[in-house]
């Protein structure tokens, strides 16, 4: 089960690799599909109409994930973990859809997300000769404030000419800037979700496992002043048909691949920054266990939550396996091949220096690797983090756009406000435990005497300052909040509200910390990374595809079942196993049986297929992308990848590295066998 | 899948490990049942009524394997895949079992065995002193002459007192010697076996794998003078309430363990020993895979064989991956232990050179590797098996009983000779296929110039020598072989059958490196692990269990699940799983439902339990032992371990290691369901 990692914009920007892609590897821009080896390895040429087709398909979920539209009425297809938090939001202890689903079975009951946002890639423009024809300075932080700025106006003119989102994306680590624009839905209802226990049946022991049996998928609909909206492209359904070894391509937005890091940077993450990382996840996991060990009622406020740090911790914990299981050895070997390369070419030579400096730049950040526990509590504390945003935001907004942190820039400040308003509810004692716990983490690693600890402790327990900050606030409600951004900088000065003026005295060491980061650290990488981009244009052209961005990318696959152990593991499984799992488990969580599963377990055809695996290269941010068939064909709906393909984070296997489906036949069966859903398969076959 | 080792009497005897025994770890002999530790663990204190009870219930399959007794009237219950051999030999090409199961329905449709043998031991002595005294001499090879002939003594005297088979077993590495006697049964017939689809679903890939779903059972009975045995004891078939955690034990004959051996010792097994046993082991299936392909008669006719070696294959690779795992490193470790305890107490500080002696023995065995491609043939190639045997047997009858090699004197000859002159059929073009390939091996590892070679090719290629060979022979009519054996050495030394004149040729051959190899190694590793033994008995008592040696233990464990990367492994599967694991693979072999199974399916209770797993530590030769519960119940069949459980050979661990078992509501599921036995459950249940 893969989300876009909660620390999805936490590190620097991976910068390397040589090695020239194989197998079915690559996510892929759609400016740049991969024709030529789809032609030789599939016989298959996709024709701009397809490529456009599957492109205006897709949608992007703004805070994580990927989904598709599956009808002519703006029916959207994604994954029920995609839309947990949308659900949770709209539960209540006596409405409680995480347990019992959602089953709008007439318009009319269909509900509005809170502060849902979805995108849909309208056009894609090269801006890179701008952006490099700004960047006038010699010194690299001056360059990099030149770049940041020229970004700002190229996003916020295509902003006020079009009114589309417009997001600078950086490719190739610098080697192109592309102007995206999308279109924005924030109408969106909800109209079917399975219960959890279905969705995501075998709970933490199964995720990132294959064989699986889950139905982890849930339907929206994208609404425009106040009707369903038109959508011209959408997926056709085809449930039946799948074979081993058909061609698949999967269309989402992968959040973050690390696949061009020099091995320096790879041996910084896996000795600092993941283990790091992995430890906080690790306490915060703990403190909401123990939240939740106080009722059932905090027991369901903290579900979606804890079920991100699992599902979070396990990933990460893989990752590291697989980082650890082909070490730096290969890496270190393609450095050295790149640089055999570099060295024959004369025109090239000087960049191997850029392999150094981003050597330099790792050891700078592994020095400071204690700046992890100091303003820490961006992890599921949100009453902080609508403090520290606040009070960031007001003094941001005083600045010219070009002069912004890029998440305060005009182009993005709907996206912000919408998830700021958002009227979801706040529990504040679930709040006071995870800020506790962020400044008892702090004072744990840096010692009472540490600047930043006196400044969030404010003479305070870490226990008797989550107290005195969470009971005197009035953020919780959206219209304080909403106040206090329309009031500006005066309003925010002005407040009493013991988080907000908190917030205002950590600002300025935020301010600090990060400037030192993006000047000594960002400025070098990104520089470095670009000059090492140029050098592989140079050499190897542009046949490679860009890191992971959270974009939309488009990989190509097939279904493919493995060998694990000394044994096989097929390319399907079907509802026959899913009662087999439970069985053998003697029906104990999680692995009990779903309850509308087991109420129809007389009427669902066992043999369906119901989640199936493939070689399409994905990573966390790909949850809820389409499986599409070369007929541009709705197959599959991607939900995870299993424990061996989290090293693609760093590099693309296929070995056992399996992208993990549901299959579009076992999502049939369950709306007609199991959740009485007929007009919904209704409008997914309405041709 | 377990059978034991093709290779069991191959290599020198093991003799190390100084751990004290742990967890549910424990081939227990019946004389020194873990009572202790039983009753600490598991608040239970075995009776000598229960003892018994288990111990006459349980029988030897001579040919490799174990079973119990399941009913007052002689039934037996053990493993298909025990059953193999000889249901192989009662097909033909019209009556296949293999393919199609064998049910009767009625005592007259029960068909006897050609040449099985079943054992029951009836009684245990200590004959250890008897033993020591008779050895005298100085020599060590001489007291290895002495220690052979008064074992034979042994053996003829309780023979001719008591009719039974009387083996002396060696026991903690000549710890101690004791006399077993055996009632032996050679009138067995066929009671039930499902087809192999049934027994042996998911084939290779899912051999020692778990969860699994394999019907591996078959009924025989025991007959008596023409009718079914009245036995008094047998165990009470128990088919539902085994629950995880339960206790269990397994009663049976484990072939062989090497968890004594010295580092040095095992470090030859990994270096040299197995890789080259591997090797040989993969050449002969490929040539059986060969043959097999020349049609589908040819594929019946190798079925059997082919089977053993990928079940030897696999296993021997998966005791070579434990191996690998824990290396030597461990077992070093536990030897230099060892060595300082001996080194405080001064009567046993001498006993540490043993070690050294034992690690010269092995280094011998290392330089004389290449005899492993000499006398090559006794692998799957029966015609040359039977040469060889005759040859040798009519020279050792005229020796004095105690001068003959072990597996040639009185008390072995009735079981010997109902081994060759079995009526099962033999297939000429098979016979040549597999002669071949040993002179073949023999030719390509050792040379045109050796010895051996020029003996065994006398001039021809490999091929032409084998269709030489087998093509003028009469060995194929067990007349002939009975005509042979009966005439002596005389008429053997008169035959000009061209097999039995080539194994007269070889026969000086064998024996020269025979004796090399009782002298300079056997000898040295008895009697060194003779010293080692006394030593580990003087520092740490009877606490230990001797290694496996195929005679009768106690084993005893618990039904429990455990964790695999990063998922669990549930403790038991049930009939939804079979069909799981069928629809996955599209019901391709060797995933196609079994042609009973898949026309009883509306019938199946699919949520009855199929298999389970246990710590209990079994290995190679367990194959149908019961499970059998604290009452004295069966509750299981054990049929194999999975891959994990392979490094039991060295040593025991219960982390993922288990034994895998049918379980008995499984097999009354098939019996009542699928197989339409309702006698035979009758029988079962008979009180």
């Amino acid at each position: 089960m893969k989300t876009v990692s909660v620390a999805f914009l936490l590190l620097g920007v991976g910068l390397w690799q040589a090695r020239s892609a194989q197998a079915d590897e690559g996510m892929w821009t759609f400016d740049n599909p991969p024709t030529e080896r789809l032609s030789k390895e599939y016989r298959f040429k996709p024709t701009e109409q397809w490529l456009e087709h599957v492109r205006l398909s897709a949608v992007r979920f703004n805070d994580g994930g990927s989904g598709a539209f599956v009808s002519a009425e703006g029916l959207v297809l994604t994954n029920h973990h995609v839309a947990f938090g949308q659900l949770q939001k709209m539960s209540t202890p006596e409405r409680d859809y995480i347990k019992n689903g959602f089953f709008a079975r007439k318009p009319s009951q269909e509900i509005k997300c809170p502060d849902l946002e979805i995108n849909q890639l309208i056009s894609m423009e090269n801006v890179t000769e701008r952006v490099t024809r700004a960047l006038t300075a010699k010194q690299e932080r001056q360059r990099n404030e030149q770049r940041k700025a020229e970004i700002s106006r190229i996003e916020k003119e295509s902003t006020d000419s079009t009114g589309l989102r417009s997001d600078v994306v950086e490719l190739y680590e610098g080697g192109e800037y592309w102007l995206y624009r999308y279109k924005k839905f924030t109408d969106v209802r909800i109209v079917a979700a399975p219960e959890q226990q279905a969705a995501f049946f075998g709970g933490d022991p199964d995720n990132f496992t294959f064989p699986r049996y889950d139905l982890d998928f849930a339907f929206f609909r994208v609404y425009e002043n106040g009707k369903p909206l038109r959508s011209k492209h959408y997926l056709r359904f085809r449930p039946e048909g799948l074979r081993e070894g058909d061609l698949t391509f999967v269309v989402g937005h992968p959040g973050r691949t690390d696949r061009l890091e020099t091995a320096r940077q790879l041996v910084y993450q896996l000795d600092i920054a993941m283990p790091t990382r992995l430890e906080q996840y690790r306490r915060r996991r703990e403190a909401l266990v123990e939240y939740s060990k106080l009722g059932p009622e905090q027991e369901r406020r903290a579900k979606d939550r804890l079920f991100a740090f699992e599902n979070s911790i396990k990933a990460m914990a893989g990752e590291l396996e697989g980082l650890r299981e082909w070490g730096t050895t290969e890496r270190m070997k393609k450095e050295k091949e790149f640089r055999a390369a570099l060295a024959k070419r004369q025109d090239l030579r000087g960049y191997a220096s850029a392999i150094d400096r981003l050597a330099k730049a790792s050891d700078l950040a592994r020095a400071r690797a204690s700046n992890a526990y100091r303003h820490n509590n961006i992890f599921a504390a949100r009453l902080a983090s609508f403090a520290n945003t606040i009070a960031r935001l007001v003094a941001e907004l005083e600045k010219p756009n070009d002069k912004r942190y890029a998440e305060f820039r005009e182009s993005a400040l709907d996206s912000l406000k919408h998830r700021l308003f958002s009227p979801a509810p706040i529990y504040p004692d679930m709040e006071e435990r995870m800020i506790f716990e962020a400044l008892q983490e702090s004072l744990e690693k840096l010692g009472p005497g540490d600047p930043y600890v006196k400044l969030a402790l404010q003479g305070r327990t870490p226990q008797a300052q989550a107290k005195y900050l969470v009971s005197g606030t009035k953020l919780a409600d959206p219209a304080e909040r909403k106040r206090l951004i329309e009031g500006g900088s005066k309003a925010v000065a002005m407040s009493t509200d013991p988080l907000i003026v908190w917030a205002r005295s950590l600002d300025p060491s935020y301010r600090a910390q990060r400037k030192e980061y993006e000047d000594e650290i960002e400025a070098v990488m990104t520089a470095e990374g670009n000059r090492l981009a140029r050098a592989r244009f140079a050499l190897y052209g542009k046949t490679m595809y860009p890191d992971a961005t959270f974009t939309l990318r488009l990989s190509y696959g097939r279904v493919a079942g493995y060998d694990q152990g000394t044994t096989k593991v097929p390319w399907k499984t079907t509802f026959w196993g899913l009662f087999e799992r439970s069985a053998a488990f003697d029906n104990k969580p999680p692995f009990d049986l779903p309850p509308h599963v087991a109420a129809a377990r007389r009427k669902i055809r066992y043999g369906t297929a119901l989640n199936f695996v493939t070689t399409n290269d994905i990573i966390g941010g790909n949850s809820g992308s389409p499986v599409v068939d070369r007929n541009g064909n709705y197959v599959g709906l991607i939900f995870d990848g299993n424990i061996q393909s989290l090293g693609w984070q760093y590099a693309f296997d296929e070995t056992q590295s399996r992208a993990v489906a549901v299959h579009a036949a076992g999502i049939v069966e369950a709306l007609c066998n199991i959740y009485d859903m007929p007009d919904l398969v209704r409008e997914l076959f309405a041709r």
